[in-house]
């Protein structure tokens, strides 16, 4: 077992059932629920066993970021109050992003805030949005516009559960993963070079050097006022992406967004940052190697150009980005214009010709 | 002038409109908004004079307890969005507690939290809500229940805008001053004994005092883990009592409501908690100085019970209130069984025959 110790709560990697049961007797909840969707119930929940105990009542809600919104989240408070959950009641979220995030924000917000816990089932949560205390929705098809920033009271990452998942969902979370690496660790990046095939990943071999770039992070700068938007690398883009597909219904994944982003954001690495020709290359190829073309075009700019204009990165209306002036190290807060942006997205489609 | 300084924010007891230039002029906001509803927008947004600048842009909502729900402030993000308010923008709250509480709700979870200032304009909001920190709004008829712990940059105090109200809505704020000086202030208690109009009084006289009461009790214990549940005298039953007039369509206003309340939780303090007799019929007959009967009878008693069962502040189900052993004293989190709340509403409705 391993054990990642945060300033207010830990990250246990070890078999989830076990955690929690040895968790749950030593915190005298009043009431305690778990929230999951159709997929986690199915999947997940039986292999916690009787970790949860028979008094501990199930909320769920649909699957998929669609429903990451504020009428699912009165849904899980109605049943957080028909359940009598109290002050002194604990939320378990077991699900990805969209049920920690969802789940992480419903109880930050539920009586003023109750004590919850992530039980990430994807790579992508496991990787990324189970650490750092960032809970929220999204709101008229911007990502995570409303939320606040708390902490869970643990966090319990369960390799078991990748078994679960199909390959679109590995390849997501591998996205956190190779970013890790670009902005801060060369040498995970180099290790990551080896991977050929994502269904045969050993991924306790990657998760903790890739949480412990997040952790370092986090702590530093918990409300992202400077250092923590190292961690928005490719996310400007990617974020703008992935709304625009969420709008035209045809929804990327958050990570394939994401891959796709940090391909144009270290094309401007390479534009404005002094990233190496040869850096940008194999950036691209090792992103080609995992994610398919993501299908949009040149007309599709100026609607994606809109949605990153309400990141809530910018400032004053003017779009910033962290950049990687080399593989391994990270500059914050680099404004960039539309027209490198625009470029940016042709270079993205061109890498594919 | 008066300054009250707090951990993280002061409280400027002054003309509105110059304390807010100040303090405009001293923070770079990319963005200013001001959450108004008709009222204010219509008598307290002018008195405010040039200090908001042109720039500042009007976000109006309805007024009335009725409409600090989910949906209000969604109609409020929608317009910061709108108006492209960024994380380094400001929301300024000109108006009573249902502004402050969905407004400062509002900022606290837009991108995560941004700044906002709060600009009281109800003498309850003033002597209440704009301190200490709890926003939020209301939901399926339960006071509160959504909502996060937030303290403004700072609250702008200005006695002008109380000639702008009826007196039904400085009796409400009046129930607050009323409590500060039950349960911590004897000399407070005392001085307020001269009061024979409320339409004639120098509340210069009283906020300050009544606001050093609640800023000692909410610095000592910011998330209400402890002491500040003193402040929840009056409040157990008042709110169910607040609530069920909401579900019947005769709205009771908070502190109406709160006056009712701390009779009821004389009442128990007298029973339970060592109360001379001699003070619960002072308080009572002080209540009855100002506050006309409230409407409701045995038949309502389960309903008033079944909201009081919802209070985030009980424990696995059991009702706590705060109780007064004397005037000036407190304790807090005493359980009270059905029967004796029910014993105290029959109090209540007794002491007007």
């Amino acid at each position: 077992m391993i054990n990642l110790q945060l300033k207010d709560y830990s990250i246990n990697l070890a078999k989830a059932g076990e955690a929690l049961s040895h968790f749950l007797a030593g915190n005298q909840y009043a009431k305690t629920a778990v929230l999951v969707d159709k997929n986690t119930r199915q999947h997940c929940l039986p292999l916690l066993g009787g970790a949860l105990g028979p008094d501990c009542f199930i909320i769920e809600i649909p699957p998929g970021e669609q429903h990451k919104t504020l009428q699912t989240c009165q849904t899980v408070w109605a049943e957080m109050l028909r359940g009598g959950l109290d002050r002194h009641s604990l939320l378990i979220n077991l699900g990805g992003g969209v049920i920690g995030d969802l789940g992480g924000f419903c109880a930050a917000t539920y009586m003023r805030g109750i004590d919850f816990v992530q039980v990430p089932t994807t790579l992508l949560s496991m990787a990324d949005s189970s650490i750092g205390g960032k809970v929220g929705v999204d709101f008229q098809f911007v990502k995570n516009i409303i939320g606040v920033f708390q902490n869970p009271r643990a966090v319990f990452i369960d390799t078991t559960f990748l078994n679960t998942l199909p390959l679109h969902e590995t390849r997501s979370g591998f996205a956190e993963i190779f970013k890790h690496g670009l902005i801060a660790d060369a040498s995970l990046w180099g290790r990551l070079q080896k991977i050929q095939d994502l269904r045969q990943v050993e991924w306790m071999q990657f998760l903790p050097p890739s949480l412990a770039v997040k952790k370092r992070i986090v702590e530093e700068d918990p409300h992202e006022k400077g250092i923590r938007k190292a961690l928005n690398f490719g996310h400007t883009i990617g974020h703008a992406v992935e709304s625009f597909s969420l709008q035209n219904d045809r929804p990327l994944l958050h990570g394939e967004a994401v891959a796709l982003g940090i391909v144009c954001e270290s094309f401007l690495s390479y534009k404005m940052a002094g990233l190496p020709t040869e850096s940008l290359a194999a950036i691209t190829a090792f992103a080609h190697r995992f994610y398919p073309p993501c299908l949009f075009d040149k007309e599709d700019f100026p609607a994606i150009m809109a949605l990153m204009k309400k990141d809530k990165k910018n400032k004053a209306g003017h779009i910033h980005c962290s950049l990687i002036p080399a593989i391994g190290q990270v500059l914050v807060d680099r404004e960039c214009g539309e027209t490198q942006i625009a470029e940016s997205l042709a270079y993205y489609l061109g890498s594919f010709a």
